[in-house]
């Protein structure tokens, strides 16, 4: 992977608006695992300077997703600890390491939907909100035992759409709804269930906008709360330095006058109290 | 106005979904007004039976909206109390009838603006849902008095671009989100204030979806949620007979596959618990 190929790669996962923080940290180290057997380099020094600078790139790139971070720094630590060797090994070593914490991450998320489901069970009518590959692994899961799905549209680019059409190939009876409709549509749910981009030191949860209020109905109805993701999710650093990325104006198609601000920002913060359980690789915490 | 016509302007009531309750129920009493001058009639009972049946058909096209309901049955009562009149002066009492209701409805709700105005105050930052042509009165009221604006689109029709655009041109600074971002919105306002639909029995508010998730919101950021409407908004029928309007389902551009079934129902209902007061005509009441 040259730079002109990771810069591509770099754009691609600024602008990627549909797959979840998951989803693009396992991304990250493909690109990286990439980068370390394909970056051009004279020597074993030339590389790992060049695999750090992509790196930190990386992790700059989509700030409100804490396993992009976790990763990409345990990754960055192998590579530190590889400093000195010869450059084929270097190579190796440290595309190696990339490999192994996707299959890490993706064998978390994988157990994290597995015990999700088994908490479930039978017959259960989940709302859910935007697209996340760790809630779609649940619905895979339980798509025999009767479940069904409540999916909102999640603006603005509605990838609600693509977790909606998904679960009605497996044969899943869906209600798609707007946004809008949480209310109503919690009122007719079993549960609500939704991943995360980030879980927060305090137990609250970075998530696509529109989450907070998903939680706030789910408790307003009486109805669970529960967010499935694993524990790479976990965000250390303090609260203070968290910042709620915002998106192109234009992706809502309103109208552009002077005047009116669009805001478009995407992920909003539930309170750990509305929350009633996480469910990650090791089971449910309350 | 002959059976063509009123089944066009019929028609355009059933479809309509930019335009409140409020402005529906006025727009109803125009179109009887037309019908008591202008509708082909061989004598006085031919015509107040014609009537009849128009008010009837008319009431029964929103059934989600109690003004519709209130205005015309009050209309329908003079109606009734005019009967053995001769035709023209059936037509011309009937016609003034409906006129003199579209003045107390107006004039109800420029009263509820102005005293919601009144009580809002200077500087506010005001957070809304949908567009009610109350609360849009409220805002030209205060829009040298330092108010400013937070608009939901309001999906799936997007009304809200309109109210955005009002706004501007008054030169209201405004911020327009996704309803989705209502909670990142609750945190930065200084209160939630909508309109009305239909005031239940209970106290319950019947509003555009969206308008429950929006009470939660500022419930759960401790802003107040006021709702603006004129009293002809309250609905005297027990709950039990209520029916919340669905539409088409094509409004919301989402994919039509088999095993989706695509939502659209526009209203939601916002308990009285979460509302901090109703201001009507007569002033705040909690």
């Amino acid at each position: 992977m040259d730079d002109r190929e990771f810069g591509s790669a770099l754009s691609d996962l600024t602008g990627d608006r549909v797959h979840g923080a998951g989803e693009l940290a396992r991304a990250c180290l493909q690109i990286l695992a990439l980068s370390a057997r394909g970056a051009p380099a004279s020597g074993g020094q030339g590389l790992a300077d060049q695999l750090t600078r992509r790196c930190d790139r990386l992790m700059a790139a989509r700030p409100s997703m804490a396993p992009i971070i976790n990763l990409l720094s345990r990754w960055r630590a192998d590579l530190k600890s590889s400093t000195g060797l010869p450059l084929p090994i270097l190579r190796e070593t440290t595309a190696a390491s990339a490999e192994q914490l996707i299959a890490e991450a993706r064998g978390a998320a994988g157990a994290a939907a597995a015990l999700t489901a088994e908490h479930i069970g039978d017959g259960k009518r989940i709302l859910t909100h935007s697209l996340s590959s760790t809630v779609l692994e649940v619905f895979q899961r339980l798509k025999d035992r009767g479940v069904s799905a409540l999916v909102t549209e999640s603006r603005p680019l509605n990838e609600g759409y693509i977790l909606a059409r998904r679960l009605a190939e497996w044969g899943i009876p869906v209600e798609l709804i707007t946004d809008a409709q949480i209310a109503l549509a919690a009122a007719q749910a079993d549960m609500a269930l939704v991943g995360a981009d980030t879980r927060l030191h305090d137990g609250d949860l970075v998530n696509k906008a529109g989450t907070c209020l998903l939680a706030l109905a789910a408790r307003d109805n009486e109805i669970p709360f529960y967010v499935c993701c694993e524990s790479f999710k976990c965000r250390r650093e303090p609260r203070g330095t968290l910042e709620l990325e915002e998106m192109e104006a234009a992706e809502l198609g309103a109208p552009d006058l002077p005047g009116i601000r669009v805001r478009n920002v995407y992920f909003d913060i539930t309170p750990a109290r509305l929350i009633s359980g996480w469910i990650d690789e090791t089971g449910l915490q309350r």
